[in-house]
């Protein structure tokens, strides 16, 4: 009856159970086809929207990078690791919390001293399929963002001495960081710990109805989904939010309502690049899990989907949606919900501080 | 090579494996005795042990108390679960993180609006094996002190009724909440949060190397280990660090090297009690996991366990350990290291919030 408190004692029972499952999956991985996409006839659908999407990849590295598991797993300590903030409070998982999407469903996050930041967090699921990083695109690539947040006084507040310190006092990170960069004599740098974080990234990649879609299951969106990939297409959506994430490629000019009637925008781009043409200028966001990531838009101000449709559709398309294309569109989103990978939902357990472990300070 | 990358695609191969893995455990369930307490003969040693310490049991839920999966989850879920805080952002994990046993690893615990706690946050591993809860043993169980923190203005701040409103805003709670307590008509009630979180709670106990050897494996201890435990039980340590959690049964009273240097002790429970007896009386803490649950005592003023030794053994026993004898209490403590549940491992995806859900508030 009690499958939690059995899960050990019961393993014959259990065993059968999956044996049982497990040949009829080998059965049926026999049978289907290997990769629908290629062996069933798409429809107009599909291939409409073939034409600006794409399905997920089993994983976002690119040639030729190291993505051995030694790695990945160091990526995964260090994301879930609160030392490396000088408070040993905040970890990356604090704001990009896996169990809510990787992000903190907070308008913008509370970092170190409880000091908010500037503007809303992105998820990380999905997030290295992006062309750049961060809202205004500083960064190229996952491993050159994972890195910022850590040394940011708002954020986790800490210096690189601190964060090596930490890794170096730990004999159980020295070994990993020579297991996973192993070809470098000294491996641990600052920099490996994004190469490390960026490699967890990587992986962080949720196959969602959508994407089902686009392998070729005509049957892996509703009715009233169809429906709305039909309005979303019609109102040219996809000419900025388009790519395997449905967006993170390109920048365009947005100013919120709360800004606007603040009067008080943020430059956005522009403080990056000092070109008046970026000023307001954001990435466009990714719309994958996009119903599970709220609040909206850059400054956090929208918590309402059905309300950022509107606000966008306004902004960027000058469209005024119905309330019916607004609740297909709204449907339509919802098929790019997607499954986390379980194996980054597993909390892993974090080597013990030894005395030569920088202690945490609140200051 | 790389197994993460491939969890999925290698079903097939993986199935082999673990079905051989399977059907080798089963046969050897078969020939191993099912009780090796029962069937071996215990060293001298195991029985001196047994007399004051006893092994853990399989789960603390206690006869007659519901322990059904449904409740089991829907306390992950709480346990996990930020928006219970009134800033959206500090769940129990926050300060009781599961990646480092149970606890945050900081002298005190930082809540809302970076406010400190007055003592050193006990680990939730094996804490209802306790008699009762809190330094002061002011509630009786963990599903009475489940909900006190949820409350507390220097932790996470929250109201009943900003908690019960989290909860109602959200289909899939409300759902949770009539499956684990089907004989409820309105189980939404506040007391109900502590008896999910405290269920969850009932099943986070970590069996150790001390713990096998309770159970008859002599071998589990290593040698030192053993001379370890000959000095802790010469010395009379397990007068008070006695039953399956090794302490949380009795109260003692104690002043912390810190607190004695300023003049300024912690009353303890004679805040609770109003009697001068229980002046900086605290309970006993358990000694499972005590090398990763640092930095130490109420005030979480020592980080060095060796040092917390020395000064527990001068205060309460009147003992000086040899250096030799403080490295094999040492040895001893390692021992009582346990496994972390892999189902309390796992984070659960929480519900999306709705309008209805009340929305962060960071003052």
């Amino acid at each position: 009856m009690n499958k939690i408190l059995t899960r050990k004692s019961r393993l014959p029972a259990l065993a059968m159970v999956l044996m049982l499952f497990m040949t009829l999956t080998m059965v049926f991985n026999r049978c289907a086809p290997a990769d629908p996409a290629g062996q069933t006839e798409l429809s107009e659908l599909q291939k409409k929207a073939l034409a600006f999407a794409s399905p997920l990849p089993v994983h976002a590295f690119e040639e030729g990078m190291n993505k051995s598991d030694d790695l990945i797993e160091l990526g995964k300590m260090l994301f879930y690791e609160p030392r490396l903030s000088k408070s040993g409070l905040i970890s990356c998982n604090t704001c990009h919390n896996m169990a809510t999407f990787g992000v903190d469903q907070l308008p913008v996050s509370i970092g170190h001293m409880w000091q908010k930041g500037p503007r809303n967090a992105p998820t990380v699921l999905n997030a290295a399929l992006h062309s750049t990083q961060f809202w205004d695109g500083r960064e190229p690539d996952v491993e050159a963002q994972a890195i910022m947040p850590i040394l940011d006084p708002l954020e986790m507040a800490a210096t690189e001495d601190h964060v090596l310190a930490v890794l170096e006092s730990m004999p159980a990170y020295v070994e990993k960081f020579h297991l996973a960069f192993p070809d470098e004599e000294n491996p641990l740098v600052y920099e490996n710990v994004g190469v490390a974080i960026g490699a967890f990234e990587r992986i962080l990649l949720t196959p969602s109805p959508f994407d089902r879609f686009l392998n070729g299951d005509d049957g892996a969106l509703t009715a009233e989904q169809k429906e709305g990939l039909e309005v979303f297409m019609g109102a040219g959506c996809q000419s900025c939010h388009r790519g395997p994430a449905l967006g993170g490629t390109l920048f365009t000019v947005f100013e919120t309502p709360v800004e606007r009637a603040s009067g008080k925008s943020d430059p956005g781009r522009f403080d990056i690049t000092g070109n008046p043409l970026d000023m307001h200028s954001f990435k466009v966001p990714s719309l994958l899990n996009i119903a599970k990531t709220y609040p909206y838009l850059h400054d956090g101000s929208v918590w309402s989907l059905s309300e950022t449709i509107d606000i966008v559709a306004s902004d960027m398309l000058g469209t005024e949606f119905t309330r019916e294309e607004n609740s297909l569109i709204l449907a339509f989103l919802g098929s790019l919900t997607g499954e986390i990978p379980g194996y980054a939902l597993e909390l892993p357990v974090l080597p013990p501080s030894t005395p030569e472990t920088p202690r945490p300070a609140f200051d």
